[in-house]
């Protein structure tokens, strides 16, 4: 009898990745095309549909694919659709799941890539048996998921848990979503370049990071010089994880959560993010919430969490 | 055939009400007593006892008891407890569904009080027929309760919807909670009090207002000043409704809700509080959620809200 075995797709708007993950968790088999080398809708699907079917044939004597689980930015996840992704190839509503199922014959499901995670966290990862946690991902954007008695909270129009547009600072930093002061433009890859020149332009102390242009530096640049004791990109983490750890304690006297998790390229910085987030959420939590929930990083490598996420969407229905 | 009721008890600080509450939502019989004339646990539940067993008596021969609803301050929904409520004349963990249950053989249910509004309103006022939204109870604190999928958010330890204490001014006011700045220093009948003299120390316009003490000043008097006209509680209405819409729409990001309902004291100004959060709401909703949430007053009278809820626990279950 063969193993049973499901399809991940992660699409992202530099790369489409695609894996096959065996019921523990393992990545058995991977693939991968560019997003943006597609034009249009149609091209994107029949790019899916190669991949799935090639992926497919090289387990087909050990494994049988139960079916394919999509995770993706845009989509609204009860008509099973992509549409208005800044990132993505195509820009017209494109019925992602009806035209996958259909073309590669393989039950589809399509869930919004920051749920995904959160999924997968509670599939694979740290979230392992709990029924009420939260994932946040901090790349380019701020993104979450929340799950409440063990389902994904989804909201009336598939909506819901933009944790990264809640207000922080009223009157903040402009925000791509047209408001100001949403938590993503202080917390995120592209908040924290936000607060390091904001810091450039308060301090007069030198840095390395005062070499690069905005359009340069990037989420890793600041890790790295502060994981080298650059003052700046030390002070700017600690703002970054302040502010973060302030408004989790919203999201915990809002879901009572056993835990929250933090996923995602800036996630990888690891202590450097966590300790001052942990710090600003103790310092706020009210004293009927003291002790009750858990900061912690994701234990899903950050490349492989919407792919596994991805993959549990099948495993889970 | 005798026709069905239940009853409903709510719980409160200064008086206990009961009501018996047929299939439709309509009172049929009321009974209360003073709460704090009671004399630790036993007397307690001694009391509600007492009522129940003599409201039961009045319907005997046209209805059939179904079961006890009971919203509670600071309760424990898991474990069917109340302990550390600030205001009743007790301060053990009482065990107050099995005690309630057991003595006057029907079946009980006890949940906390804002979520028992949240639910009444579902069952009887402006959510019939709604599986995503919200209730804010605008009392001497600032309640909530969050319905997902048709369910009450209650959290991992029974604690969630903490709205009240979601921060909306960072270093703000001092909370009761030890906290600064918890959304219900500002918004919440103590709240609009504070705003009030907050005002009377910024403007030097003359007002009514200016004849009361802080001890002698409820959110009534500030209605009927705004009312008739006067600046400094018109201000304070329009300040209290534009910080209330500005944290609904973090609300409002996190939930995706269909509609989002005012109850309580607060509540009863209608317009003068509705119309500066729906604006304020308005303008600090992102694009993607316009048009997607109504804000709304409650249609159960604020009396009788919570009572209602109550009894459509055993309705629900």
């Amino acid at each position: 009898m063969k193993n049973k075995a499901v399809i991940g797709i992660d699409i992202g708007g530099t790369g489409t990745k695609l894996a096959i993950v065996d019921e523990e968790g393992r990545i058995l088999e991977r693939s991968s095309f560019d997003t943006q080398a597609q034009k249009g809708g149609s091209s994107f699907i029949a790019a899916i549909t190669d991949a799935v079917v090639e992926l497919q044939q090289r387990v087909s004597s050990s494994h049988t694919i139960l079916g394919i689980g999509i995770g993706a930015p845009a989509c609204d996840e009860l008509a099973g659709t992509i549409s208005g992704a800044a990132n993505l190839p195509f820009t017209e509503t494109l019925p992602v799941r009806q035209l996958v199922e259909e073309q590669c014959g393989l039950r589809t499901r399509l869930v919004n890539d920051a749920n995904v995670a959160a999924i997968g966290e509670g599939q694979f990862g740290g979230a392992k048996g709990m029924s009420n946690y939260a994932l946040i991902t901090l790349g380019t954007g701020l993104g979450s998921g929340v799950i409440v008695d063990g389902k994904v909270v989804i909201g009336n129009h598939g909506l819901a848990s933009e944790f990264g547009h809640t207000f922080v600072v009223r009157n903040g930093r402009k925000c791509g979503c047209g408001q100001n002061g949403c938590l993503e433009t202080y917390v995120s890859a592209t908040g924290i370049k936000r607060t390091v020149f904001e810091l450039m332009s308060q301090y007069t102390v030198d840095s390395p990071l005062r070499n690069y242009s905005f359009h340069q530096l990037s989420a890793r640049d600041i890790t790295q010089a502060a994981q080298a004791g650059d003052f700046l990109a030390l002070e700017a983490f600690k703002l970054t994880g302040e502010t973060l750890g302030y408004k989790i304690a919203d999201l915990i006297v809002l879901f009572d959560p056993q835990a929250v998790f933090l996923a995602g390229g800036l996630a990888l910085a690891g202590p450097l993010i966590l300790d001052p987030a942990r710090e600003s959420l103790e310092k706020h939590t009210i004293a009927m919430f003291k002790g009750k929930s858990e900061l912690k990083l994701s234990e899903l490598g950050s490349e492989d969490a919407a792919l596994l996420g991805a993959a549990s969407l099948i495993y889970r229905s």
